[in-house]
């Protein structure tokens, strides 16, 4: 079953990432999962909220855990979150008297937002190598074509000449911005996430920051108080990512303009059709397009999901589940694209 | 690797729908396009456009076709779409002299969008039935309850007595309006492409519009001229399954006011919570609301892909395989939804 | 204080559609909240649910009626809505002892939505008429140059040879199908709204059926339940409005693409630049663009807005507020300057 | 014609903010607009690029310019833009010898978005005041009331107990970090932009960067290279307006949740209902919603305006005229409202 173009087994390999892909199988959210209940464990016996003897049990036990999918399934689609049946079949690995020691304090919320930020880690610093990538090939194409003369087109009207390096500035200065705003954004973004029931940690008493500043640390992640029904460091990320690739969508956009017909451009590399043998079609920046287009579209939806009402909305943490990883996908898509467009272009300009 | 929630081993159990699904797997995908290329060959022999032998070749070499799917991949990720490396694999099963006969005056497009259409039609039959039957599920809670008392709310606010029919009535009239419009737009939907490399079928002489009515005659759609750069249709059929998801989540977003307390409403099998055993969260009712705000997110995308340049826009057409398949799973399983959710009233209004 | 384009004294000119606007006026509004209110005070007369006198009353001081808009103004902040604050005035125009039989049985929601479809009827017709008028421009280039040639464009790359006809059918089919749409549509759209405060007419006992079918008469719309939470027919016709726009989005863009240069086409008045004398942008077709992304996007919108709960939703009822008029207005400027448009072209093909 | 309820005589009551609505008015961007000439004049006379006389000439006749209304709504239809007619009309008032000099080395998009940068200054002001006004309402919200009990509501059901404070800081926190985001972006918003007629300020030769410097400080924008087609700080800050919004739609549905009936909230001064003389509906926090989802609708054409072709795109610089304005007011209005609101809570929690 593939419905995504991001998970089927053809077309991801235009549309997809697969590296960026990875960090959100099922393989990697559980493993996130466990590392968040293992870290847990192990605070909360520094801090003496659960023994030693718990902790250790636990940490043993996850070690050779493997959870029962098809009871996870059915978990899922009856409590709209894995974790309940996850947190059942750990405690049940652990068994007595530890058992009831796993999850002390967390709730559901806690570990699927937590085990995100730590995927989510992964992806800043995978992203940030994609786009400096990017940035560093649009300077060499700079390097070897900048000087040459281009016919600046404005309202898609011949305007004045221009040289290829006044073009490959309006793609290339947009993507250090962009490497300036995830700098920015990330020490809001990377942060755990650790409220309990209804987010007060309520069964900490008054040890619960110190644990989450403990458990924060612990999994390389900033700390900051819980933020489960505050989603705007989400939202934010998000609209990066779509910022990420409207501005690859326009060097997308102006390529294919370029490549038209004429001689401001030679790429090497361009598709077939299957009519038309002679035809050399530029995938690649048309693909940048739609990748662009797609994530503004999405962008709305993770914003319609900050409207999370009281202490845990389902339905909107549901809806950003929709849409912001296929966001994160598109975006490594779009900048591996990029880099691979830039890497066709044999001449530009004249 | 599943990024998608609707192609996700744990979540597509509550938000995906597994029928739904199948029609966009590879192996449907492929045996659509399939079926096109062997319906093409045998009404062209008919016209005498190709021999009646490589038309027999051709239907015996995909009796028993299996494409390299390696292949298939690298060819996607070189022209943007599977068709030139399947139609290669397919000539080359043929084999000497019928091969050149395979897809004769035929384009990627013809094939991908008659092969979604052949899709679609059972896709529109899958949800008329899921739509009955949550329509059924309605008319049996009128019967049950209707004519219980409820408190009328507006502006969530208490407002006037109602009785409990008075709310079904909005959450099953809109169903029933798009059953209308279903039935309306599938005629407009449910029909051939066929226009090669550019849509004129300048290979079929004067043979085109009768070649193109027994193709589509043979595979079950309506005859329609070419509209591979019109992508109405798809945009308004978008828009139904944005209509139905919109209405279920109204009806949703009821069920889960309702639920908040007091007696408006008794659910069974409500989900779990990993921190309060006690919960019964009306998990369904919430992902109606999440599914309907998905779908009128991803609409605005297929409207966006309207803007299809001149005879076959990559990127536009591209956009709508990012959008399309997911919209529809998604109101599969909102249907699905909704059905279960009517299911587990045991009680409604006092 | 012009916030919108199409409310701008300048940019209106371009973007704006005068008579569209004119609807969507203050007075227009109020014009057809008063005529049902005097609608149902004669309905409700006929029935015996007020007196003749009363009636009577009511019309004759409706006849010179002008309400306080500043008093107005100050209703709408408060209530979220005019009605209360108009029925006000207009009770105390009327005077004892008929002031109170003003409004009978009514609700806000009632008059405002009911006005709208007063008013949305006079739109339908205008955007019909656009429609016409550009389908009958689109033909006459058609028959102007339809038989010349053109180089059929696919994925942005030279194609095939294909006739200016191929193109121009390509833009109108869609047009001719929105026609289709617009009179199928239009039967669901254009009924009456009459519930009373929570939907049940609970004031009129059994006449209630009766009185409002006899009220719809009267105001030339079709009767129907009331459907104050089911905004199904409205974002129905959004998502009409967003067709007509996307697909004048396709031919602006075309057109666009065929004025870059060359002989495609020649195009007179096109716009001028405070920089380059020599430019002939071609304005409106970049329009037609951006009205397509516009409305695509409000779309959106009008779908969030269907998860309307229980009997009345403020937020999802003001949501449609702030997005329909606007869709509106610019599918009327769209299809005024895209007959504008049709009109400039001097030669197309060669 | 008053399309735009932020434009609406009556609804501008609730869904505007006339500040913020002043700074989008056809005068303060003709003013805006004015400026830039009269900077330029007088920054190109330092330079050396026109005579002192010239720039005296510009500036005494600005200083009584007044535009041919009439004349520039005729230029805005024929142009797209506003500038080529403008900047005759200040030549003719300049007259001979120095007509010639006004706008020397600029084009209409210069203007235009320097024009917008200026009345952005004031907005980011304005929302930067209205922001903190809402912070420290929600902060005396807290003191009055943060140790009261609440229900913890998660997934719309009862959770467990906790203070009001938990609730507030909810509300307050996204807030404060939006200020932090403000201040960030403000720094890559708030620049000149001045590029010429396709960004190389060809007519300027060496003095061009030192021209726009100057042009920047005497207008009090910060300096930075053309970003005419680089529209990334203007999408990044419609994801802030709408970061805001929806941080303040979850505070509005959290108070409609809360006033649904119980002891949990007292407001003050409800809306009034046309049927229900007893309601107090909380017309202020159902506004926040659909505010909300108004921003989030929007942004997503924002960011498709990113895909903005070759040196300037008539289409996608169109589209943001029809967004961004709106996008301003219903952000100003949600945080009057916001604070509003608070101001109306007279207890909280119990």
């Amino acid at each position: 079953m593939t419905v995504s173009p991001f998970d089927h087994p053809l077309l991801s390999a235009l549309l997809g990432d697969e590296e960026a892909s990875r960090y959100f199988s099922v393989e990697a959210e559980i493993e996130a999962m466990l590392a968040f209940e293992r870290a847990l464990a192990e605070v909360e016996a520094e801090s003496g909220l659960i023994s030693g003897e718990a902790a250790a049990a636990i940490v043993a036990a996850l070690g050779t855990f493997r959870p029962d999918t098809t009871l996870l399934r059915a978990g899922v689609a009856r409590d709209g979150v894995t974790v309940p049946e996850l947190v059942r079949q750990i405690r049940a690995a652990v068994g007595e008297p530890h058992g009831a020691s796993v999850h002390f304090g967390a709730t559901s919320q806690d570990v699927v937002d937590t085990g995100l930020m730590l995927r989510l880690k992964s992806v800043v610093e995978h992203l940030g190598l994609l786009l400096t990538e990017t940035v560093m090939r649009l300077a060499s194409l700079e390097e070897r074509f900048g000087g040459r003369a281009l016919t600046g087109m404005t309202r898609m009207q011949p305007a004045v000449p221009i040289k290829v390096r006044d073009r490959i500035m309006a793609w290339r200065a947009p993507l250090q911005r962009h490497q300036q705003r995830l700098s920015e954004q990330s020490r809001r973004l990377l942060v755990v996430q650790f409220g309990g029931a209804a987010g007060t940690l309520e069964k900490l008493d008054d040890t619960g920051p110190a644990v989450r500043a403990a458990l924060a640390a612990k999994l390389g992640l900033a700390d900051a108080p819980q933020w489960h029904s505050q989603r705007d460091a989400l939202a934010d990320f998000a609209g990066w990512l779509s910022l990420v690739t409207g501005s690859l969508g326009k060097f997308g956009q102006d390529i294919a303009l370029m490549a038209q017909g004429g001689t401001d451009i030679a790429l090497s590399g361009g598709g077939g059709s299957s009519a038309m043998p002679h035809k050399q079609n530029p995938v690649k920046a048309e693909v940048l397009v739609a990748l662009a287009r797609f994530n503004a579209t999405q962008l709305s939806g993770m914003h319609q999901a900050k409207v999370h009402e009281q202490e845990r909305s389902g339905a909107a943490w549901t809806l950003e589940w929709l849409l912001l990883p296929q966001m994160v996908v598109a975006t490594a898509a779009s900048l591996r694209l990029a880099a691979g467009l830039a890497g066709q272009v044999e001449s530009l300009g004249r």
